[in-house]
This record gives structure tokens, C-alpha cells and sequence, in this order.
């Protein structure tokens, strides 16, 4: 590997697409070699904030720690992808502070399509008015200003926020040299030989059929 | 460097010497080139378990958050050394059981060696009642049943322990294979050009004079 750490960190809206994008990034970057922890939400929570609750200032709290591990994870060398909300500009701008490469992927999504999706249910019970607070309803997100990508999870596939994150990561030099090829570089660059392996290996992942 | 990831997870009496000998095998270990992290206990209260208090049921989820820290910088391909007092066996047992590569460090002192040291003034206070659930004092400390190494800080330099720790994770195979030469194998595999080589390092480090 190229023996930088790393951090992606997503940022949006509930139900926008972080965790999904996540995971598939996490998959991708692990069959490319690459050490890689996904500091997803949850899990977060559950190792590092139990007690915590969801006002701005346990919020705030809770994304600090992340921001920690996150740190942590690159200067060891590794990669790490969180998907928070992490709806303040502050505590982000805090994160970048701290994390040495900090890659900040905005997963853009109109409310109205999140609300559709809803995969947890939460956005429902925040606008019958059973959760306060609720970020996009009645608490506030503030899109990053200066992040290194938007992607807009409303208008791509799935594969194409990655490999637009995948290009992104290339063009920062974050890849390791001899993998970025087959994916991240565009076409030229790749032979038919080497597309139809990075597919079948794609396919072996179970990205594409 | 060799690639695995490991804990050194330091554990016993409160001045015990565990924070020295976690800042010198720091030191050490980033001399050699490999990432490494110091949970240091005070860091880590602050960094991820504000608002726990010292009830046995918060140190021992303080405990918990460090584990998931070293575990994933572990994972990461980096060094990861833990200096809490870590007093019950039990979640010792636990960081054993989700970090892959741990080594145990029992830094054994008795404890009134301990007292007469008091870096931080804490068994004064505690002998006179002021501070309750003190370990050693009035909490227990669970000596480790099998820990890779016991480092005896009342009979031995520092720099003596420290090569024992060396010693331990080299024979465990994790040190890189064309650093380990100089001090951790002993005198016999050491000239003197080498060995002279090592002190200036070492000096360099303020570690000898």
C-alpha cells in the first residue's frame, strides 16, 4: 500500500446513502489490500458512546470520538470511513483539524428523497413530532462548503458514487500505485484484458453481475 | 515492518511504572519505523470517556473503549500500547479476546514500593480516606494468571525492562526482522560496532547517559 493513512468521512443527510456507500468502499479498499476500519454509526455508538444521547452537545461529543479513532486508525497507516450524520460544520472542521488526510465526502440527497427512502423509520416519527431534533426535520445540516467530493446518491447508481470516491482518492494520491488502474483511472488507461479481470473480480465481490 | 499489527497492554498497581515504560517502548518502537500508538490513560479519559466516573462499572466500560481503540489501530497494521491500571481480570481477558495480537505486560510492583513512590499523590489521599475504591488500597488488583511477560520495576532499570519487553515481542515474531538485532537478542548476536551504534541511538533518546 502506499503507507498513508487515510480517513473518508461521509457526511449527510439520514437515509441519504453513508452506510451503504461505506460498505461498499470498505469492501473495495479491502480487496485492493488495503487495511480498512468502517467506523459505522452504531457500532460507534455502542463501543465508545454508550450514555451519550442525542442533543447537540452529546452529538458533538460523539463525533469528537470518532474523529479520535478516525485518527488513530490513519496514522497507523490504515484507512478509515465513517458515516455519521455529522450535521455541524464545527466539529468537522475540528476533524480535518486533526486527521492528516482527511477526505470529506458530501452524499448529497434532496430531504424529500431521503424522507422516501427512510430506511429506519426515524424520519416518519420526526415528522409526526415523536423524535425532537431530528436532523433535516427540525435540527439543522449544514453542508460542508469546501469537501474533496459531492456525491449525489438521488442522480448515480451506487457504483458511481464509488468510483467517483475511488477517483477522488486516486487523484489525492491515496491508492496504492499499482491497483488504482483497473477502476479509478478511466478507460484509457486499461486494457481489456485487465477490465475484464477487475470485473470478475467486481463480480466476485458481488458489485456487479 | 513486519505487518501485524499488535497490543501492548500494560497492566498493574498505579505507580507501577506502567506510563514510563509505555513512553519508552513508544519511543523505542517508532525509532524502528512502526506506527505506534500511546493510549495513555489519562488521554484516552479525555479523548473518549468524558463524563465516567471510577465506579467499577465506568472503568470497566473505560476499559472496554480502549480495547476497541488498541483492537482497531491493531487491525490498522500499528503498534498500539496501553498503560491503564486495568485492575480486573476479567476485561483484561475481554481486550485478550477481541485484539489478534496481545501481549500482556503485568508491570509488577508491590505495593509499597508503590506508596513510596505515589507519582500522583493519589495513595496519600487514599490511606487517609479521601479517595474510596482505590486500587491496592481499598479495590482490588488482579494479578494477570498468564501474562506473555512480568516486568519487575522495583528490581530492574527501566532500560532492563524495556529490553525484556523487546526481548518478548521478538520472540513472538513481531518485530521487524533486520531491526531486532541490535539490542533484543541478546549480546552474542551483537558486535561492538553494533552494540555502539545502539547506545548512541540511545542516547540520542535520552534513554542512557
Amino acid at each position: 500500500m502506499s503507507n498513508k493513512g487515510f480517513t473518508v468521512w461521509m457526511t449527510g443527510l439520514p437515509s441519504s446513502g453513508k452506510s451503504t456507500l461505506a460498505g461498499l468502499l470498505a469492501a473495495e479498499l479491502q480487496g485492493r489490500g488495503l487495511p480498512v476500519v468502517n467506523l459505522d454509526g452504531d457500532e460507534v455508538r455502542m463501543r465508545l458512546s454508550k450514555g451519550l444521547g442525542f442533543s447537540k452537545e452529546d452529538r458533538d461529543e460523539n463525533i469528537r470520538r470518532i474523529s479520535y479513532v478516525a485518527r488513530v486508525a490513519s496514522d497507523m497507516g490504515g484507512v478509515a470511513i465513517t458515516s455519521a450524520i455529522s450535521p455541524y460544520r464545527e466539529i468537522r472542521d475540528e476533524a480535518r483539524a486533526e486527521i492528516a488526510q482527511f477526505v470529506e465526502v458530501f452524499v448529497s440527497c434532496p430531504v424529500e428523497v431521503c424522507i422516501q427512502r427512510d430506511v429506519k423509520g426515524l424520519y416518519k416519527k420526526a415528522l409526526a413530532g415523536e423524535i425532537k431534533g431530528f436532523t433535516g426535520i427540525d435540527d439543522p445540516y449544514e453542508e460542508p462548503l469546501n469537501p474533496e467530493l459531492v456525491v449525489h446518491t438521488d442522480l448515480e447508481s451506487e457504483q458511481e458514487s464509488i468510483d467517483n470516491i475511488l477517483g477522488t482518492l486516486d487523484r489525492l494520491g491515496l491508492l496504492p500505485k499499482n491497483e488504482t488502474n483497473s477502476r479509478a483511472t478511466g478507460a484509457s488507461a486499461v486494457s481489456d484484458d485487465e477490465r475484464e479481470q477487475a470485473l470478475t473480480k467486481l463480480r466476485g465481490l458481488g458489485y456487479v453481475e
